[in-house]
């Protein structure tokens, strides 16, 4: 779901704050980052464990695992490799919900389906096989159920379309059918343009959004759910302001190495990120704060990263 | 939502087992049968009130009250006349759900929105105005939402596609967001082509499918769902068993008026209605227990009468 | 698209009309049947062949080729079986459209994607992998589009949303873009229910519908378009009138088995199949007549047999 | 359509180019400015008339008519409002196409169905009441058709769906069907976040995109298109360019305001906005020039405002 903060820098993406952590730190106490490239899918994925209060607290997200896949190929027409991508999605949810195939799994797609950047969740969830009813039906080892694993799933909409929260309906949902863990997928804002449509990252923590946010009022976690919950996460929007602010940054980059107006690089330079992101926001339009930023093939990306997604779960799901 | 029934005549409509009732019997104790036409609209409007359990069971139906709209212009495309039906149709849920605008109302939109005249129920809640998250954000009585009722909506999707009864879902949202009334929206199969695209049944009893049915298993009533339910209920499909007997019916006519076949027309005579439709079915071919018929234009027709149902709960909720 | 005869027994399929034709009539000149059994896609293949004006009036269709794959398990969800049915029919195009790859094709998806079942059409554009844009732009034989054939697409809709024939969006598009073959995807309606999703017709003849028809009132052909046209049609509807039809066959079956009625199934039996249609559609709700019938699940059943038919025209137009 | 241009400030609005222009120029030659405020409709309305190759050299845009209707309330749900709104387009149309009840109209909705912001051409199209069929079928004097005008419609799509032109579609088209005026309908970019969703544009000269662009590569006009054309144009979307643009003006106000970097300032005052524009997007990311930005709620925005534009051409083109 796309979401808009107005008090801190935008990035639901935990390598985005891993990313300022020197080599050193992975051996810190508390964080413990491992990569890995797979030269076969041309994946970077990176896995960083948040394993107790101190390193939550230094990187500012809760405790658990966080897997990155870094790709520049995911909005490729190629059906090769993205084949290639849903095994590697395969083995890191591997990691995430160990035998997965034998609990019953509830997949969540969040976001509104009628803006197409948002429209990633409730479209994986059109692709998935669902099972649930059969195996009530059949049980799991009749002719027509055997392999299967149990999958329901469920695209709760935004408040806009039920008046209700993604939370309410998801805790209601998991009340009457109590599925093991629940998988949410849900689609992104990015800091950097460069992570666009091309990251995928996979959490056993759940869903976060910062404070005082847009449509996910409340996080989507074991806590507020009562089940473990894995989400995927793919950035699909940016905010305008993070647009403005990435340019400002070339534009006082392209004035130092000019030796241009020192004065003005000195001083805006002794803005930390944080102070330099919020007077940008402050100089825009007001309306830009509840304005998105979004590829002008974002159609075409959705369409087949969805189905990439929806092919690893129910690659996972079901031993056919 | 389209169902199959195996085991008995198929009708969702209270009126079609009232009809073969005679006049005298609208006295008899247990039934209570009041009939308007409203010639400003064009609507024939019948109240059936089932007062105990005796009329249960003549009727075969729940007891409760069952309002039934017909009009033959219901698929028309004259938009005064939508709006004169819109505002018949906000009196009778009025009688069924006193005081509606001071009530918390969820709206559920039953059926499968791939499916063209099952889309009726989700087209509804794609249009209502929806409110809940407002008043919970800024009150009741700000510059925002004042004269708002408080509405929620789901449309649940069907089993194929959440591996969840309908029931379940709906369930789980009562639960997590207490409203006091639920408006259920559904397609429903009638038994007569006549009846199709030109009825809407109103009850307070719910929606009850026969036994061993397709997608709706349980009811969904005051018992399962725990709040007042008014179902809404428009045939948009009738079954292609019924469309055969209809015709074999004619035939028989036929073939009586024409003094011809005495043997066979006797002896088919004896059979009742439930036997004929039984015969049907046993000769149909067995796909046709899973398939339906519809109108060639069912597109237009369900566009339109999901827009007047929306717009009279949009009305009657709001005061606005 | 789903069309509505009043006159003529319905039937968009050769195959219909060839059945009735003896194994010694496949050597009758004018018309040349070659039937092929593909053990390992579980498929049979009928090519009728018209070869001259005897032939066409023998079996009441134009000259040319009409090429038919049946096989019982299109709907299934098997994504390997779906794969084998692709191959199949990228051989049988293959046989109509000669050098198919370096032809510039355009793609017509006929029907209104509004109603299920009439949706095939339409939903094989949206999966097509089009490139005329891409060659105009780059040549044939830069990098980004090397082993591209030249294909573009459209998907006219109905006369109800455009005002205007199918034909004359096709032919305003052909004139101002040029293709040499135009292949045309429609969904038919069959007479037998156990075609339905499960027969897939090729013909090099293009489209001609009855006389006094529906949505498609002229052919649509090499002489009313002005280039070779394919067509590949599944029927995915029958009509109301054949659902009738095909029960009382049934019933007189039954009752003659039984030795009952002979005065009634003698009198009966001399009416010629086009009598016994005629009769059940005059004894029918006039309504009837435009309404079709169709399988609960058929949403799911386009979403998979329009998958397949645009991988085949994919892979045979594309050599990547 | 959503173009994106390398070589000038994007705009596609009139009245941007007008808005520079003092009060006097209003009477200079070759140009006529006219203002209306509608108090009722809370609507300002702007006439530009650039009447001579002097009047389109100084504004930079091809003879002829453009009026700009501007409200705040266009996104509104206020449904009477709308109405207001509608009144308005039908009086201003009615200034563009003279009797254009009595005239053969063709509606273009162009833009991508899948782009929400994208999708308001297609829209319109969808809600338009279509009668050419119906007059061919049944002539203009019949008791179906009295009172209609005669139109007909259509969505072309965009290249990557089609591998065609918009305009070849189009003009393909009006080749078979011979309409008199074709009324173009089309979501464009704006420059100033301030007009986005609240700016309608009318114009006697078509559509056309600025050099070296994106979808629409040619005109669509009178000389590209053979008839009259007159294009509504609603902004909604700006491109990324604008905002870091937008917001980089503000920097430069806020510091001079304060007296800080004078020097600074003083140089990048003396760009030009031509140059300032040009500067931003060198420093952008690249990937930003393919990317938009829309306002979070585009759906409920495009969905209000289609309907508002085609309740208008609904109500001028027939007399019911």
């Amino acid at each position: 779901m796309m979401q808009n903060q107005q008090s801190q820098i935008r990035t639901d993406l935990a390598i985005e704050s891993a990313e300022s952590f020197s080599e050193s730190e992975h051996t810190l106490s508390g964080v413990v980052v491992r990569e890995i490239t797979d030269e076969n899918a041309h994946v970077h994925i990176t896995h960083v464990h948040i394993k107790n209060a101190q390193g939550a607290r230094r990187l500012g997200k809760p405790m658990g695992r966080y897997i990155t896949l870094e790709t520049p190929y995911l909005s490729d027409e190629d059906e090769d490799y993205h084949k290639e991508i849903t095994k590697v999605l395969m083995e890191q949810l591997d990691l995430l919900i160990p035998d997965i195939h034998r609990k019953k799994i509830l997949v969540v797609g969040i976001g509104n389906r009628e803006i197409t950047p948002d429209a990633l969740g409730p479209m994986v969830v059109d692709h998935l096989f669902i099972t649930r009813h059969l195996i009530r039906e059949y049980g799991s080892d009749s002719d027509m159920t055997r392999g299967f694993g149990i999958v329901s799933a469920i695209a709760p909409g935004v408040m806009a379309q039920t008046g209700m929260e993604g939370r309410e309906v998801i805790r209601g949902v998991i009340r009457e059918t109590k599925p093991d863990v629940a998988i949410i997928v849900d689609a992104l804002a990015a800091r950097s343009v460069r992570r666009l449509n091309s990251t995928i990252q996979l959490t056993d923590t759940g869903i976060h959004p910062g404070a005082g946010v847009g449509n996910l009022r409340h996080g989507l976690d074991r806590e507020t759910l009562g089940i473990p919950v894995v989400a995927i996460g793919i950035p699909t929007v940016i905010d305008a302001a993070t647009i403005v602010n990435d340019t400002m940054k070339s534009l006082m980059d392209v004035m130092e190495q000019h030796g241009l107006y020192q004065e003005v690089c000195d001083s805006v330079r002794t803005f930390d990120d944080q102070e330099k992101y919020l007077l940008m926001r402050e100089l825009m339009a007001p309306e830009i704060a509840n304005m998105f930023v979004t590829p002008k093939d974002i159609d075409e990306t959705i369409r087949r990263i969805s189905y990439t997604i929806s092919e690893a779960i129910n690659a996972i799901c079901h031993r056919i």
